[in-house]
Order: C-alpha cells, then sequence, then structure tokens
C-alpha cells in the first residue's frame, strides 16, 4: 500500500482528508460522544496509510477539541461539557437529570470527627466541634463528573451519616434530618491540575484541569449544614450562571 | 560538608528539617508570596546538604501548595488567589481594587470583521454582521492573570475600538458610546489545560490550568453589547459568587 501523507490529492493533502472523513462520521453521528475510536493500526488499514499519517489526522482533530486521547485506552470522540447551573438553589441531581444525564453517587468514605480550624470556620462551628466527612464520586450516566466531599455538624446532624449511607442524596439526607429544604450561600471557584489519585477516580491524565467548586449551603434561617468541595472534571462540565 | 537525607535527626529525616524550616519562614512572613525562593545551589549551601536533599525538600512544599515552580526560573512562595467576584455587576477593574491589587490591561489584538455563526449569536446578531474582537491580557499588580477576547456589536458602537484603545476599560469605553451602565446576564465556567501560546503569555507552564469564563453582557434594556472569554491562570483567581 502506498502512503503520501504529505502529497496534495484535489489541493489536500491526505492527513487532512482523514481528518475530514472523521470529523464528517462525527458530525453525522455515525461516531457519538464518548464512542471509542477505532486504533491507529485499524484506521491505517481502513485508509490504507501509515500509523504516521493517521497520527496526524488525530492530532488534528485533538487540537480541534473534537477528540480526546486518554494514555493506554486510544481516542475518544469528546463529549460537550454537561451545563450544571449554580445558584442558590443548586441540586446536583435535579441538575443531572435536567441535562439529560442519569445521576449517581458512590460513597468513598463517611466519618465523624472534630473539625480542624479550616473546617470549622464555614459552618460557624468552633475547632474540635463533631463534623460528619463525606467523600465520594459524582457520577453522569455511571461515569465519574467530580469527587466531593462535604461535612457537615455532627451536633446538629447526629442521623445523617446512617441516611446519608442509606440514599447518597444529600437533600434527602437532610430532610431525613430535619432540614426541610436548604440554599445556597456562596460558591468559590477555582481550577487545578489533577494529582494522580484524581486523575485516577476520574478517569483523567494526571495533570488535567479540574473545576474546583467550594460551597456553602445553610438552612432557611442562614445556619450553614453543608460546607463542601467539588473537583469537577474541567472539560465535562461547565458552571452556567445567570444573575438576576 | 556530609548529607544525610534519609538519616533521621529528633526522628525526622534531614530534607524534611529544611521544609519545615522553609515553611516557618513563609508563614511568619519573612518569605512573602510572589518571593523567589534561593537556587537550590544556596540552599544546599546554607544548609549544609546536597542538592537532592534541597529538592525533596521543596518538592514537599510545592506538594503542599506553599511554593510553586516555573520553568527555568526557579522557585517561588505561593501567592494566595484573588477573589473576584461575579454577579450582575460584575466590574474587572474595581474587583482588582477591592481586592488590593492595581488592575490593568494589555491590548495584543483589536479588529472589525464579520461575525461567526458561534460569536453571532450571544450577541443576538445575523452572522456576517460586523463585530469589534478586542484580545488582551488583564493583569493584577503587572502580573498577567487572564487572557480575554472581547466581541462588540460593531454597528451599535461604531466608536468602540479608539476608545479601547484609548483606556483599556471596557467600562469606560462602553460609555464613551453612550452605554451608561451594563449588567452581566450570564456565566459559563469551565477548566482547560494552557496551551504554549496561552502558558507564555501568562508565565505558566503548558498545560497548567485555566478557569475559562464566558460571560454575556447587555445594556439596561437587556440588550447584549459584549460577550467575552476569559482565561484566569486558575491558581490565580477564585471567582466567587454570592447568592441572593
Amino acid at each position: 500500500m502506498s502512503d503520501a501523507s504529505d502529497v496534495s490529492i484535489k489541493g489536500s493533502p491526505v492527513w487532512a482528508t482523514i481528518a475530514d472523513l472523521l470529523r464528517r462520521e462525527i458530525a453525522e453521528g455515525a461516531r457519538r460522544p464518548g464512542d471509542r475510536l477505532p486504533t491507529e493500526a485499524r484506521l491505517a488499514a481502513r485508509f490504507g496509510v501509515n500509523r504516521h499519517t493517521v497520527r496526524r489526522a488525530l492530532a488534528a482533530l485533538v487540537e480541534e477539541g473534537l477528540v480526546r486521547t486518554r494514555r493506554g485506552s486510544g481516542a475518544f470522540v469528546a463529549e460537550a461539557p454537561t451545563e450544571y447551573p449554580i445558584g442558590a438553589r443548586t441540586r446536583f441531581r435535579r441538575s443531572m437529570e435536567a441535562a439529560g444525564r442519569v445521576p449517581g453517587k458512590r460513597l468513598l468514605s463517611l466519618e465523624t470527627r472534630p473539625a480542624t480550624a479550616e473546617e470549622a470556620a464555614p459552618l460557624c462551628l468552633t475547632p474540635g466541634d463533631a463534623i460528619h466527612v463525606a467523600e465520594g464520586i459524582a457520577l453522569a450516566d455511571g461515569a465519574p463528573v467530580a469527587l466531593f466531599r462535604s461535612t457537615f455538624p455532627a451536633a446538629r446532624l447526629p442521623g445523617l451519616p446512617g441516611a446519608l449511607a442509606r440514599d447518597g442524596s444529600v437533600t434527602d439526607a437532610l430532610r431525613a434530618c430535619g432540614v426541610a429544604d436548604y440554599v445556597r450561600v456562596s460558591t468559590r471557584i477555582t481550577a487545578a491540575a489533577a494529582d494522580p489519585v484524581e486523575a485516577g477516580h476520574l478517569h483523567l491524565e494526571p495533570g488535567a484541569p479540574l473545576l474546583v467548586s467550594e460551597a456553602i449551603n445553610a438552612d432557611l434561617d442562614g445556619t450553614p449544614v453543608e460546607a463542601g468541595t467539588t473537583r469537577f472534571a474541567g472539560t465535562r462540565i461547565a458552571l452556567t450562571l445567570h444573575h438576576p
């Protein structure tokens, strides 16, 4: 089989023609967001070119954001980020459902222990006061989209760990503990690079960008009932704000 | 001079003792955010150890987020992110001043051309309508904190490029064009990895996490007057939201 990646056919190099074909397959829905692309070897065989040419076509699609690569697992059609509205009524489960995704949560740890100074402040507690700490993975359609770490005042919510372990939903667990409703008071957003453990949980490369959201939720009297940090896979979630 | 990085002295290895000393100097303010640390060679001479031991101490401080390294320019005491409130009244200049930073802007390009479909939509224009496109670097205390790309409806604001080139402030340039006031309508926030050009402008490593904010601003009649994307150095800025 001949190869001519830098030779023009009707004005464009072979790699560009291959990129065009793949682009069209994605645009027409033959390859959908999240689909794994065939291996370089299979694409090379399909188009009758060498792997270098395929690699160049894929690199162009990665550059455009149409394709993402994951080390050791190949190339995938990029998914558009799920829109996650942030506001006073922020609810993970409801937002994911509104975006047409199936929400899920996997609890990794749940403990009750004295708060450090840094943990006590957002909950308006005194360092040493007992808090519940829940850590886990938030899922959309079964795929990890974020790591969360939530803290709750233990004296006020003694039954929370049981309720959270049963159900997973913070809203339902708070309701089971007598907090009928709560509102988001503040959110602080930064970006960070995923460390290897975070990357592993979120199926990202180490160093991949995370969107870090630190939020405080209070009951309708304004008393904090939850303070948490959520580390979203930065390209899978878009936080959206509408300013009233 | 002897070196014993893995040998315990009073229970901790030498590198940990060096990390402790540097940590204390930072905590006590002897080394302030943004200060460059002495080179590995000078620290090795100061503590009478080899550079491997110094490197291990610095790695521990980097891991904690207390120290950041920049390729080719050494290690620096990490700066706490500047808090940047996002809401209906978002103003870069005023926010930076409120955070005790001196705001600045460096315009990189300014052009007037037909809008693509993607550019027309947020401004409620038709593809092909003329827009002004301003790109540049936002500064705090003279250091780059973000790259911005703002688009404006050209038919409505013919004099905007001149006003923007004179002053740099979007608020002042809009006022000079008859838009007395404007409000933020929506913000969409994602995270991305800095490409080499972005990293160069922001003095980051390529791949460093960026906080990407896409915002639409409208006049008081609700007509969009600016749509822009700001790519913040993700560890230098924290976007803060207070939910009314």
